[in-house]
């Protein structure tokens, strides 16, 4: 219990820098987190390391204890989310505060709260016994919120360094209060951005209208035809073709979830849900892809009307990826099929962001089962497993650079307010997260 | 000859001021352009009154010179449009330059240089005769580039003041140089924005993408529904209803004109032209009803990436209307039709535009027949019949308010770059179009 409060002093002390790796401004407090980290680490017995990069610093350390014991790498970011609407704050989203048995401030859950519940973990395990019952490197960087840029070159340059047997990860949320879980897939994501022309410049609608093309109605035409409007099932050929079932016994435990069908129509603000009605709504978010029209602009879009033909009109269009769907591919059949249906009196041209490829944890490792068993222990309720939505394109990165799964263990829940005003971190997910990542690592030796 | 060099030298006077109607730092310019206009008026021997209007001023002026004659009342405008981009006009926008016969100038063909033949003509039959053949009423009106936001209350409350058999106005173009034309119908506008909301706020395309609705994919599977794909026919049902069909006289001119498909294709940017294929190019702009899509916005669309489900996207809606569709009917027709094609979970918000309804000449007139008459003479080439694609919604004002026609005598021609830089005005056309004038007025008075 002594021991639980330095850790929160502890945690109060990291979640005061506001460090925001989004606005340059901040670079001066980003860069005194990253040193208290280093620093921090380092007092609790492990050797520690500050890497430069292009862009904010990574933190590694590590403390090799048993040449023979496997390897468990941790990975969280120290960087987080602008704090605005600040207005919308209950108390200053830099001044951690407790109230109602959770604290309060940005990064409390995203993700400073859930990487110190494993810092926490594995300096009570030195301070209890002088060494680990597995070797642990950590991996933290200042990056996550805007991409992590520098992130994927570090791993590819630094094999050896984080070479491990397993990631440890708590970046997803638990599935409810009082119901952990484990996630064992994570959707990927391939972002187009699409631009459309078909004239030379805008046209008067009153002088042409008629005989000239417009590239709005061009750009729905081809937009109407990237799902079925009936099944909502994506048209896009090859799209499913690599696709996975979900296993029965997933689609067994899904459905046996407390799932409130009325009660998130109403949180979202709809009154029906869409998607391919063969699936249950979270196996809609968790294991069945997407595709989705993110943005789209042309023509006259300010207060007012303009008779105008537009000569241009763009869409942001991105899917959200299952395994065994890779970014890349999906992106080439989206432009091919949009190439293909496209009449030839237009041009399109594409511009491709940042890709995040699907994971999928296998459930069948020891460590998988070691980590069920902790969680329960820990939370006194049997886990379940789950499948995330998002992408946490560093995972896949594990998976491709360094050969290893990730036991995803969330330890927030679905309403801490991530990203948004009022993030906070509920204490006791923090004790318990911290119970979690102690039992798994005592315990992930014993195959 | 020495008259008309008097006319050129009063055109340049009229042509210098900056009479820019949208912008307020214009204002004194504007004033004293309406100023110049009405002393102009006063001094070649017209009544003149300037009216105040919660804008800029309306000028009119009137020689009543014989109470059994017809009475034509002679429309037009004194302010212009913006003249940027300022740095591709060769020659300053508001010092008129003469060169390879044409005069340079902001406001040239539109409409100063029109308005100013008929002008010119007036003085010239004054100074010769000492009388009209006709009665003549002027009403020129300084807010036409900004939609004559207070022109139809002037008109609604003037009626006794403008009363007059025929209206006489020179704002569309000839067909072609050398090809004088009367124009005999003008498509009206109805201006209608949607917006379409499915959820409470924007979520993330990862934690909902599946079962929730996006703003985005909901109002493209409502727009693609707007016209048939393949014949471009518009789908909203009672849409053709009141179209009247072109008579046969009228398709067969339009067809024996001169109009050079590749090169009007490689005028606009096009490598195939749309629309109804059963009908001409031209009478798709001047005879048959559209609708098009002038703008779309939804989501994010600034730079990059943002995998959001949007909760809202919004649509520009215009229909170009030809008689007798009325755009109060067609704005009611497009909602009806929005409304019952969009799910029940959408919800629509309907903006409407200032309408302007389609106009058509009666051609069995004989104030048709004068004007062919008197344009045949000045331009030594047989005029023809077309149509206009945009709309002078004045001219439904002259139809509903003061229950007469108007006869479209377009003297500009289709390249003089009005609303571009370099506008110009052909001097040969002011001459012709001096003389067109007083032709009409000499004559329309022998039924």
């Amino acid at each position: 219990m002594l021991q639980n409060k330095f850790h929160l002093k502890s945690l109060i002390d990291f979640l005061k820098y506001p460090s925001l790796s989004t606005d340059p401004n901040y670079k001066p407090h980003i860069e005194s987190c990253a040193n208290w980290l280093q620093t921090h680490l380092q007092e609790i017995g492990l050797n520690t390391e500050k890497h430069v990069t292009p862009g904010h610093p990574i933190i590694t350390a590590e403390c090799l204890s048993n040449p023979n014991a496997p390897t468990v790498l941790i990975y969280g970011h120290y960087d987080v989310q602008p704090e605005d609407p600040l207005d919308l704050w209950d108390t200053p989203p830099f001044e951690p505060t407790i109230r109602n048995g959770n604290i309060y401030a940005r990064g409390a859950s995203d993700n400073k709260g859930q990487i110190y519940a494993h810092i926490a973990a594995v300096a009570t395990l030195l301070k209890e016994t002088g060494t680990l019952p597995v070797n642990v490197k950590f991996l933290i960087e200042g990056e996550e919120e805007i991409g992590s840029p520098n992130l994927t070159p570090f791993i590819e340059a630094n094999k050896e360094k984080l070479k491990a047997n397993i990631a440890l990860v708590s970046d997803t949320p638990m599935f409810a209060k009082d119901q952990p879980s484990l996630c064992i897939s994570l959707r990927g994501l391939a972002y187009t951005e699409v631009t459309l022309n078909c004239l030379k410049g805008d046209l008067h609608s009153g002088q042409h209208g008629g005989p000239a093309p417009n590239a709005i109605n061009e750009l729905i035409k081809l937009l109407s035809q990237l799902k079925d409007p009936k099944t909502d099932r994506v048209l896009i050929p090859g799209f499913y073709d690599e696709v996975k079932e979900i296993p029965s016994e997933i689609r067994k435990m899904t459905k046996s979830l407390k799932f409130d069908e009325t009660s998130y129509k109403k949180t979202i603000g709809t009154s029906a849900l869409q998607g391919e009605e063969e699936f249950h709504p979270l196996e809609r978010i968790w294991f069945r892809p997407t595709c989705e029209i993110n943005g789209i602009i042309g023509g006259y879009t300010k207060e007012g009307a303009k008779t105008v033909l537009p000569a241009t009109a763009t869409a942001k269009i991105s899917c959200r990826l299952v395994a065994n769907q890779s970014a890349k591919k999906t992106r080439a059949q989206l432009k091919d099929y949009l190439n293909k249906i496209a009449p030839s009196h237009v041009q399109l041209n594409f511009k491709t962001y940042n890709d995040g490829e699907p994971v999928q944890v296998s459930t069948d490792s020891h460590y998988v089962t070691t980590a069920l068993n902790a969680l329960e222990t820990a939370f006194k309720t049997k886990p379940i497993l789950q499948g995330e939505g998002g992408t946490i394109p560093v995972i896949a990165d594990f998976q491709k650079h360094l050969g290893i799964d990730t036991i995803l263990m969330g330890l927030n829940l679905p309403d801490d307010n991530i990203h948004a005003p009022n993030e906070r971190f509920s204490l006791t997910n923090f004790e318990r997260g911290i119970q979690a990542s102690m039992g798994f690592l005592k315990n992930c030796n014993a195959q």
